[in-house]
């Protein structure tokens, strides 16, 4: 069996020069780092003002179960099989975070035949853009720290800071600390915790800013504390937004690769689809709307986190309209949602498929709900049985939805033919695309909407910390904004354990925070882990470099 | 008056593809970074293998004063003033850190007409080298406190852990602080640290580096701590080495930029000069002595620090001959030794001067005792006196140094042609380079010939904790390794107020360190602060970045 970095390394490249030229990209609009990997620069994006946007494609998946359904995979392969049909298409993803690549998960960029490249460099430092993130980040924490240890002119209550530092790293013995021990020199002591890079309010911003000027803005806003007089303390008021926005000056413009089969691929920004809105960069995805006739970009997790909060926070505040929906399944991860252990999900088992199709059927009506046309994809394995995928050929056209195997992870583009197929025609059709709740609504009636339809709940419960909360952003103005809820992404529901598609629960929401930067409010709906930690067995332990400079190890 | 931002920004640059192919450098052995940065491949170090070396000219100063010395203006200064006399010249320096940018020093790419280009990028991410190292070192210690949590099989004694997370920003509410708390799913508790990252091991790992392979051997060679059972415990038993060798394999690799002059500078790596050895890599002196007829490079802080660590750490270590040692000093940092406030300095002072002035005299004693020719630089400001140049031109002539005046600030290259002059007849001198001590000296009798023969002390008194870490070094094989003496950088001796030329103190060594990875061992005499702290007014409130991306307010 091939690995995947592997296949990555026998790639018959371009040089990325090469790739920009082909999508009509001019020579000083392209910032190569190396030869192939670039940045796209502002001037790119003033010059293609005024060109229509191609057609959006999302790709989101069902509720992720231990036996993988390849989202990546599927989007950067349809990318690949898109040119196959003759048709002009760049993939717009997410970039890979460090402490995935070191804990469990390892690598995020496709897999098998369905890969961006160069694997090696995306999944380490890529441009550059975590680590300028992390460094904006804990400077507006630094300076902070430093204005309350100066004389704290601006009464900054220590019990009531809202940011903190983060690292691009799984490591939890830093969700919970104390800084500030020492003595006077070292400020004055206080809790604080990290989170993961990608879980900062400054990618979530960084994904939603519009240009340098908005990113700006939006750092300002960034809520930081409280004041001892409860009065809110943002970063504008530390005068911190300047030197964070310098720090990403670079950043923020979208990094170009390629995928196997010389796809242009841009993977710019990647937040959490819990606590964050779970897709790459506005920008990202604006610029290949103008570069190619199809857009086709990803969704963290399931429809109901990353698809919910694609249509319902991203295209809302940057005004896109998807033209098709691609929903990716496997028949394992039917039948694994059936309640068949992981081991055994390669086994047909009729019965299983038919118990857990519903949360095929439950992401499905969801997203048709958007007035959005849906193909579903089958990330098909050798194991399937003809008789499963034609049962779920036929559950899928009973649902109104498309339905297509795809076999990229092993063929490449050429198995993604029939799936590029259906995927232009639904581009075709009709589409009503409107947001689910609009802005007018309450922050409680969206959370209630989100719930009862995307979720299937019958009610939602307020801790009294949220309902505190709830007061609290309405007061600060952030009651018009629309609501990103934290939960487990391994259930429809907020019990991470009710497979399928779960109904009559009540979603109980803890608390409420403003991420009034990036312009949404969080309502945590469970207990959102922040800062992952290493498993037993790091993958950092399996990998290596050899003397000559190629990574081994990485998957 | 003109800004080092508006001067730097008026530049007349050459592509970095230009710069390169100058020196004979091939395409393929270049990596650029944007269009005006590019990384030096493993491939130029591999063709270049047996080029005969250029001459190395070591540039260094007399003790910090807060009147400022321009160290690195003159080495850029002087690097473009070898062009101006037709000598080939590459610059080889240290890359900024983050944390004074954004606090108190500002950038570090010299100043007014010698300056090393694009400041902007060199000052804030560069190529990704500072981050490429916090992420090492954070892993490594992710891994530490994850292999801690799942059972501890080698029995790390949490109580002394030897490793520190690093940041690359000035936070003290960091320097000191409780990590893994909140219960069992965060690991155990315990107190923690964060260093700045050009004071961590593996920067001074990485500037010391011949290779990947030996980059990964060293990092495997860390003692992170000890076991309960006073074992030892490496990177390499936490599997780590390969996982952030991995993460370094480009950053190793060295920097090229030019100055506002178009000659080549090689920028990398950055340690400390208290705990570590505070000069640039090897791997970039390497290269420019193999690029270019004379490379121009520089130590951190006075001689008595970085210089005697250059040439009895680094060269020992690389087996590198200096050709020539230049010392920079100025007439008002020589009056601040000599008694006066910062803000009299200016105004003509004879007696101060004249008091001062053994702070130089000590600093080229212990240059010439190394047996490299020494010229003393004086960086010329406009209220200087001739008188008080003569002064100096005569003390220097007395102390066997030769004496040029700079002007490089001001005029650029032109402002340093008689440096190069004197620099390059220096450099045909008679040179009986030797280092200070013997590798198999005990370190105690190192230390001794250090402090006494360089500071000027009179003895060495050991805290009890140094004797006993004295003992502990010895035992694990570190006895016959160099030596690394972090004191004040404000005073030959051991305490930041005593100016000029102390005699017949004691130099105190409270405790010391295996820095088993990089090679050397690091003897306390004092509090050294591994983590700065923010300002009143950071620098970052003043920095800024236009809507069209040009960053204002980085000095």
């Amino acid at each position: 069996m091939v690995t995947d970095i592997e296949i990555a390394r026998q790639a018959n490249r371009k040089p990325i020069t090469e790739i920009a030229a082909a999508l009509g990209v001019q020579d000083e609009e392209l910032e190569p780092y190396g030869r192939y990997k670039a940045k796209l620069n502002q001037s790119l994006f003033d010059r293609l003002a005024d060109v229509p946007d191609g057609k959006l494609v999302l790709v989101t998946a069902i509720n992720p179960t231990p036996a993988g359904e390849g989202k990546t995979t599927t989007s950067v392969g349809l990318g690949q099989a898109m040119a196959k049909i003759g048709k002009k298409a760049v993939v717009a993803l997410r970039e890979p975070s460090l402490g995935p690549v070191f804990g469990i998960k390892g690598g995020a960029a496709g897999g098998g035949y369905a890969q961006v490249v160069p694997m090696e460099d995306i999944n380490l430092h890529f441009t550059g853009d975590m680590h300028a993130i992390t460094a904006a980040n804990n400077l507006l924490c630094a300076m902070l720290d430093n204005h309350i240890h100066q004389g704290n002119a601006l009464k900054i209550d220590t019990r009531r800071i809202l940011i903190s530092r983060c690292m691009d790293m799984n490591d939890r013995a830093l969700r919970s600390v104390v800084v500030g021990l020492g003595g006077k020199p070292n400020g004055f002591v206080r809790e604080d915790g990290f989170c993961i890079t990608v879980a900062s309010e400054v990618m979530a911003i960084f994904c939603l800013a519009e240009n340098l000027h908005d990113l700006k803005e939006r750092l300002g806003k960034i809520l930081v504390a409280y004041s001892t007089e409860g009065e809110p303390v943002y970063a504008k008021d530390l005068h911190a937004q300047g030197a964070m926005a310098a720090l990403l000056k670079d950043a923020i413009n979208p990094n170009l690769v390629q995928t196997l089969e010389n796809t242009p691929a841009i993977m710019h920004g990647g937040p959490f689809a819990n606590i964050a809105h779970g897709c790459n960069s506005v920008r990202a995805t604006r610029i290949a709307l103008k570069l190619a006739d199809y857009c086709i970009t990803e969704a963290g997790f399931g429809s109901d986190l990353g698809a919910e909060k694609f249509l319902d926070i991203k295209c809302r505040l940057a005004g896109l309209t998807p033209a098709a929906i691609v929903l990716v399944a496997t028949a394992r991860a039917l039948k694994y949602n059936g309640g068949v252990p992981k081991a055994e999900t390669a086994a047909p088992n009729p019965e299983a498929l038919k118990k857990g199709i519903v949360n095929l059927g439950a992401h499905i009506e969801n997203m048709r709900s958007y007035g959005v046309p849906v193909v579903v994809a089958i990330n098909r394995f050798e194991t399937d049985s003809v008789e499963e995928l034609q049962y779920i050929e036929h559950y899928c056209r009973e649902q109104g939805a498309e339905f297509a195997l795809s076999e990229v992870f092993a063929k490449g583009g050429e198995g993604g033919i029939e799936l590029a197929k259906k995927v232009t025609a639904a581009c075709e059709q009709d589409n009503s695309f409107h947001c689910l709740y609009p802005d007018s609504s309450t922050i409680a009636e969206k959370i209630e909407r989100i719930a009862t339809e995307i979720y299937g709940a019958k009610d939602v419960a307020y801790a009294p910390k949220a309902k505190k909360a709830l007061k609290e952003i309405a007061a600060l103005g952030g009651g018009s904004l629309p609501v990103c809820i934290a939960k487990t992404q391994y259930s429809l529901s907020d019990d991470a354990s009710l497979l399928g598609r779960p109904q009559g629960f009540t979603l109980h929401i803890r608390d409420l925070k403003l991420s009034s930067g990036a312009g949404f409010v969080v309502a945590y709906a469970g207990n959102v882990m922040v800062m992952p930690g290493l498993p037993r067995v790091p993958s950092a332990e399996n990998i290596d470099v050899t003397d000559d400079g190629r990574i081994t190890g990485l998957f």
